[in-house]
């Protein structure tokens, strides 16, 4: 599954193992983790590989970690059963925002494993019952006062406030990360983000549905 | 500069280094950092030494980016000049909110460094120039629906949505970060949230002034 | 720069830097060097990622080696001048022969690179002095005691022997490396192997010489 | 139990876990380690995290290797049965001997380790046949010529000699460590600083005995 | 088992284990790994130790890898039965081929083992069958044009096209890796370089035969 | 320089290298390390390689700092001059006792690389100035109560108590470590053990000025 929201283009693939870790072994519950990597060069200035400085940054770590934790909000673990699901996200080009399309993508990937297992019958719940949340995500952030929709790279290091939204189907928040990058922010103006952003998330859940139609 | 919430207890230090890393120098501006780390029976049981796994794990990472972001937004750089401060903020006991009680604590230890800076003439700025906002940090939740504040470890295993707000001592924000563990969470709620972290951080903010006129 | 063989994808892309590491400086050589990796979910069961594992595996370092000292036999360094290329090449989807796609792919990367300084007036010798060969590479095997042209994954694990040879746009050898994974093999095996691999590569030095075209 | 002798504090903390580490099953005997570090604040000059540089230092390391093997002196392994303790001591600030403190602050927080599982009939012998030799330790040097007792950091940078003793309640050795830093010591000096730590240690011996009343 | 060829020389032992890895367990295969590494001082200039860079090196890994592969072509892994033999090879000191040294010092070291797990009853197969083909290498290299049998440090430098060639006892190959290192070589000189390492291989056989009757 | 003590053989090699660590530079003084380290076959069983395991444990970091300690206790830094010293002690076969072995073996080797550089003229005082004190070591212990020289390795593992002393060739103490490993010792006890650790240590010596007379 290839997302693409401008120029930012994230491989999203899910992969299915049967059991869970040793640690949820008995628990009858299922468990989903992402990771997270971007190709050296899909930044305009080629990165070093984590791989050869032999440790992950906390960047990296801290994108799969919400990444993980927004998706597993849109699954119900114990109609999952015990079955594992990797969700590898790697951008291969990144204009801004490649948290947010990795999530968006990964949600479709996530529904086809999971419909792969009801295929297997290897689920302990029907496939609609798994997948009981669509979840989708978005950028918002504050450009000279004013509130803006999904940033591309030069505009997330131009803006004051940069924001972080995660939500369902239904514009319920799964997840809500703000930072003052450049400064502070009054609650009308968090206010105004929190809106746009519901409503740039509906819009990505109605093209999940289209998506997963075909 | 030991911070103390309930049975939390969280060791902060500011240590100041004349210059900058390399790649700063010559900008005329300073940095701070800050590390944090918890000791090994900080929490009811005893967990690995990171020092020993090789490895510092994902929470650890993105907690000290937390931690430095937070306190720069309550620094200008620019008075401050070349200067480097780490905040190493260690947890002897952990009972929630360690993360919170370490910015908090920080925000006191980065004052006192900056001032004893200012007393060896060696900031580019006045001290209240390079202090210019005050910062502080709550965590707030929702247990069983209702909103509460300053979660301890029992409450935060418990509560469905967990946030954490960074805010100035006139109320602004400075970070926003709320994750449904258990569940979304509407607006109203978030709404709900927000009014009482404010309110927290407005306290803290008294605290921290009265601890610096000692 | 995407190459496909068969069901192989490579994204093979080359990073300019002005200036080599500082063991070169001074000498007026340039330097070109590779970095070979997988996607977890490049084959079709999933591999663990070498940056999690924190240490690039002995198969990964094997390959980015080979690849660089291939293409740095059809580059002149001297005329290349004191700048660095880094040659990318991550597989996306493997099914045989990554090694020596990402070998063909990479020098025409590296073709489009060295004429990117050309343009900007950064090499010392002219752009066809660099590239004075053309580089390409191919896989052969023994499978059942026949010769056979670019393996496919199956083809791979069922051949006998498995040679990998790069040659230059006028059948020159610029390395050969063939092993015996399910027995040995005779000088007039060796022979018809090298035959059949000078042809392959001869046809790819063309494509690549129409590829460079457009 | 936190141990302060002048300016030098350690946090020495023992967790208790049932059972042993694989090597051991079934042997009947239980096993007790040590994990000593510091805080980066613990000196005047910040010192980097071993976690962070992603390896422990050899100075821990031996450390450790020492608190453990003298702890292990003083305890009847069998008595103990399959229970595995590890003490932590972590050294708040550091003005010399932190080494030696650590072990004399371990064997009272060992103790109380011991009683706990004494109280959930967890032991194989009784408390006392488990404790069966109190263990403390100190630091002595030549400064100037003259044998001097418990160095403080500027003493022990200033020693010709630099000498840790662990002894036992009844002023036997467990272990003896005297090196030269600057410059070698003949064998009356030698005999004139283990005359001193016998004393002092005895003198510890007497204070555990009566922290552990309390 | 010492070799020496020149004033190369190298330390190759075989380890046997009882038991295979995890993953071959119940294959009634056996398993043949080997390990090259160099003393920091066996080279004129000393290197650093690989065990404190805390990585092993790109060039060690490979080398490792063919001396296994080499001498797994020489062993019928299920003559062996589920027996795990390690070959190390630790270059004392280096004088050009280094790793053709290792595998055919190996090749003496592992026919011992076998020896030795078949007078303790522990082979599946007579030995052998185990040994079902000798195996030794040899490097060649084109100076000046010339082919050049076994080069030794400074003409492995000189040399234009650098071949490490792998046999069995009757002139069959295991193994060919030819690298132009400064320049690319005709079919007609891969030719001639083959020849001469056939007959290289064929006069160690020799020698390995006579070591073995000792 | 091979040293063999009974079973034990030691490669002690020393290189060096013009200036110093930068921390070091401008003081006028020189610096010396060692580095010990184990073959993986030394020992009966095979160990693994700590450069596989990525780190060096904490045994080996321990030695190679106690090996450094005593030959700078021999060398007078001063006057050394701004020269580095790396003192590799490889252990080929270990029977007890490697670590004295290493320092009594790499006296030998600091000897000739000081004289080397003495030829060299790049030494600031003279070579006898330089090596100011010969420095040899030896281990001790009792076994059955009784104090026994030089122990192997199954001595030293039935040894009640193991001492390592380091000496000057006059019979000072440069490093005295001796542990209780399977019970505590009595003062008369460490008394006859020094005497008789100085004997041994008195005797290399004398070897030492043999060995650097041929």
């Amino acid at each position: 599954m290839l997302v693409e929201f401008g120029a930012t283009r994230v491989l999203c693939t899910a992969s299915v193992t049967e059991g869970v870790p040793r640690w949820r072994r008995g628990s009858g519950l299922g468990w989903v983790t992402a990771e997270y990597a971007m190709l050296p060069r899909a930044t305009n200035t080629r990165s070093d590989r984590e791989s050869i400085k032999g440790r992950v940054g906390g960047r990296t770590h801290e994108i799969s970690r919400l990444i993980g934790r927004s998706l597993r909000a849109g699954i119900d673990l114990k109609a999952l059963g015990e079955n594992s699901i990797v969700l590898d996200c790697d951008v291969l080009q990144a204009d801004g925002g490649t948290r947010t399309a990795a999530i968006t993508g990964a949600y479709v990937a996530l529904h086809d494993a999971v419909h792969w297992l009801a295929a297997r019958k290897a689920l302990t719940g029907k496939p609609e019952a798994v997948m009981h949340r669509s979840v989708a995500a978005i950028s918002v952030g504050l450009i000279g006062g004013e509130p803006r929709l999904d940033l591309c790279y030069e505009e997330d290091v131009a803006a004051e406030v940069d924001m972080n939204v995660v939500c369902t189907g239904t514009g319920d928040f799964v997840e809500v990360q703000g930072t003052g990058e450049a400064g502070v922010f009054a609650r009308e103006q968090l206010d105004a983000l929190l809106d746009l952003a519901v409503l740039g998330c509906l819009d990505l859940a109605e093209a999940q549905r289209k998506a997963l139609l075909q």
